[in-house]
């Protein structure tokens, strides 16, 4: 089995390919499923095929096109060098930029909408499987890199398909859900749903979605993204330009400069996200937990066979630098923990660009070590 | 000046007093504004009179009944023992509890509703020091304590009225709201004023209020009243009883253990709290800042008269302890700061009593040496 370049998309572009059967892990057939897939290399396609192979996951609201979401992380020379690897990132199942999720078309005619099954953060990893492996005949990855639920992806990768993947680098992640995280992600889940326009999640090609309940969740979500002093750094108690939050009566009108900065993520993120996506991947994320059915945490954690290097972020609040530790501690083939120092939070995998190359460089040069062992 | 035994209520029970006139600090009038007063003492009337006065602020969502939320710190022998002080909290100006707010009945008739204006924290202690000062007489109080929302009014006590202050211990609160605070206050105000049924604050008296925009404040704002730890370890990634969150399709009848915690918040708040009222509340914890129209900020904590010990918790998301040593490093008169060690989070000035006692009885011992300076 081997990578067939004709497969592979022109670089730095994108192609869909169909997965073949899936099934989730909860039961559900998913007919038709496809993966959007981009590519990262220069040269021909040929010459990139030989070179190791980088998988990177990416996060809830994150895409295909790693180059353009992690900035300053991909391409010549730099961390992810395009000239040494292929560099590959696919949309993952559920999601809304390309891949097959709830605004997709059901083979049977409409949309998927409320017809489009729960998934796991397994379920996310075993389509992405039957993409990488299947389709396209990678064997062999070098590594698989990712933050958040990209994190629980690469997580996922090393525990079900151990065989594929040479070494491996979550970010930002834990072992599982915590209680709080699901607390907060549940209630982002039912702002959405609770939306007078989420028709039970049949409002595609509608004339309404429920983009007020998405921008509810992403205003909170955003929050949970970003530490409290670089939030505060930033806007501090600043009124918004032109606008008194101190007035004699309350006003939507009248905001402070950082509701209006949420008011913007929110809109931004409506502009370009479905909130069936939103629902389906969180809801994933809710799910997220290496140990369900297969033993105790801490065991399930020590039976990984492949090398796995764990990054957080000092002031995440979200996924906190003690559950890296903690995956630290107790994964099988642990081979190094980084923290990054920054006031931003969780999003410090994505601002730290220095840090962030100094752990990516490390990792590639433990991981091709490692495969001339 | 002195205070009038007969205006007092019977023991842990309360009386409703007129405040006289009132305008708020943006320069609306709020005539006929009452506040509901408990007093906690053993014995007369007459005996508490001569005892020195601990006044308690509330938090957003407390009220005046402090034994019944301040569970284990007044009584007789305890923390606020009530055999030796006269034990004070007043539900504030603007809340649901027995002082005018939003539900109350406006003089012109029917409600208050969006007639009710923006409050200041200033136009809280503005309306206390009205009914603890010029209504009931008492020019002295001993000690002004308090949390969160509570702690922020004790330090504008310092700041507005330090000749009637003898010593303040503001509890897990900052010198301004910060603008983290302030995204999450706003998204919780916008939860409430974007449910259909708010009616633009007009909704008393119909058949409906904006419950469920209330619930999701609640369920929110509950996350950032408790630490991750103390969630985790309650909840974990447990499903709801007789529920599966793992199921083939998403379903809102389908929880996690933590979700059905929350919801529970949610309709314990919902069933004793006016929506109205959080708008108001939640707005003037947006203006919270010492500094506001008073200089820079640092200066403006330099200004205090008032002997102030601080506490916080040691794992606040929502007042991070760095506030708290914040203000310990530039109070001008600064009398210790105690850490609260919690896996509760910012609600541990709730659940650690023990520690609660210890800090209580060492403020109210320094500031009886004070009194006899």
């Amino acid at each position: 089995m081997s990578l067939d370049p004709a497969l592979l998309p022109a670089p730095y572009d994108s192609t869909t390919l169909p997965i073949g059967d899936f099934r989730t892990e909860a039961g559900v057939d998913l007919p038709g499923a496809s993966l959007r897939l981009f590519a990262f290399y220069e040269g021909s396609a040929q010459d990139a095929a030989s070179r190791p192979v980088v998988l990177i996951e990416h996060a809830l609201t994150g895409d295909g096109d790693a180059a353009d979401w992690w900035t300053g992380i991909i391409g010549p020379g730099l961390a992810l060098d395009t000239t040494q690897y292929l560099v590959l990132c696919a949309n993952c199942l559920g999601g809304c930029q390309g891949s097959t999720g709830p605004a997709s078309e059901h083979p049977d005619g409409g949309f998927w909408g409320s017809r489009f099954p729960a998934l796991s953060i397994r379920d996310l990893v075993q389509a992405e499987k039957q993409l990488i492996v299947d389709v396209l005949g990678i064997d062999q990855i070098r590594g698989v890199v990712g933050a958040s639920m990209g994190g629980a992806r690469v997580l996922e990768w090393t525990f079900m398909y151990p065989e594929h993947v040479e070494a491996a680098l979550p970010i930002a992640v834990s072992a599982r859900a915590s209680a709080w995280q699901i607390g907060m992600q549940s209630a982002q889940i039912r702002f959405i749903t609770g939306d007078p326009f989420w028709h039970a999640g049949d409002y595609h090609g509608t004339r309404h979605a429920p983009v007020a309940g998405l921008g509810q969740a992403r205003r909170i979500a955003h929050l949970t993204y970003r530490g409290e002093l670089e939030i505060d750094e930033r806007f501090g108690t600043d009124p918004q330009k032109n606008e008194d939050p101190y007035g004699p009566y309350w006003s939507r009108d009248q905001r402070f400069s950082v509701e209006s900065y949420l008011d913007r993520q929110a809109e931004k993120l409506v502009e370009r996200f479905d909130p069936g996506s939103y629902v389906i991947l969180t809801d994933a994320l809710n799910r997220h937990d290496i140990s369900r059915g297969r033993g105790g945490l801490n065991h399930v954690l020590g039976t990984s066979q492949v090398p796995t290097m764990v990054a957080g972020v000092d002031t995440d609040i979200l996924y906190l630098y003690h559950q890296q530790e903690h995956l630290s501690r107790n994964l099988g083939d642990f081979i190094g923990l980084s923290k990054i120092t920054s006031p931003t939070g969780h999003d410090g995998f994505l601002t730290e660009t220095r840090q962030m190359t100094v752990i990516l460089e490390k990792f590639l040069t433990k991981a091709e070590l490692l495969a001339q062992r």
